[in-house]
């Protein structure tokens, strides 16, 4: 439905994270999600729905079932349904990730905490 | 399920466009598509899918729809279930995009060529 440059799109917030969205339908979103160094999305999951984040920019420390790794640019963390996933700035830079899940929670999925 | 590094994932081939799955399930797909200069995907839609194409690495033509446009690394193409949709690698470097479609279309959905 569209062509976009995400350049410049990444925006920060004091308090938690930002989360952009760049495009979205029911079948699936795609965000941008920025973090401040300190900030997280913390641990959860979604019944129904599969995630995906991937890092643009920063070092971020993942969290996937059981696993949790430090990642730099180009790394992937994705999770099935109903597994546990979340994400924090470890590094002293600011993160950007771009976040996909499907289909969107939003139209049908469930999220608990 | 997983958490990768998709650092030195990247190969060509010199036949065609290379596509390097990085995850897959009934929801969506994630692979990176590598272009060699004049590569392309010719435009081709998913009746049932949402597909987005985002440039990595290199200079690539995006087609959604009636829209072209020349795209750097952090442009974003996606398309609607049944709107047309390719690429092509315009410039004189390698091309890597990162793509997903949701839902894969190999568990139930279709393309048209």
């Amino acid at each position: 439905m569209g062509i976009l440059d995400t350049n410049g799109r990444a925006s920060f917030l004091d308090a938690k994270l930002n989360k952009i969205n760049l495009f979205e339908n029911a079948q699936m979103f795609c965000d941008l999600y920025c973090l401040e160094p300190g900030q997280e999305q913390k641990v959860h999951e979604h019944a129904d729905a599969t995630k995906f984040y991937f890092v643009l920019e920063g070092r971020v420390s993942i969290t996937i079932g059981d696993d949790t790794q430090d990642v730099a640019p180009r790394g992937l963390g994705w999770s099935a349904p109903g597994e546990p996933h979340g994400v924090r700035n470890v590094g002293t830079e600011r993160a950007v990730l771009l976040v996909s899940m499907a289909p969107h929670p939003r139209f049908g999925g469930t999220a608990k905490p």
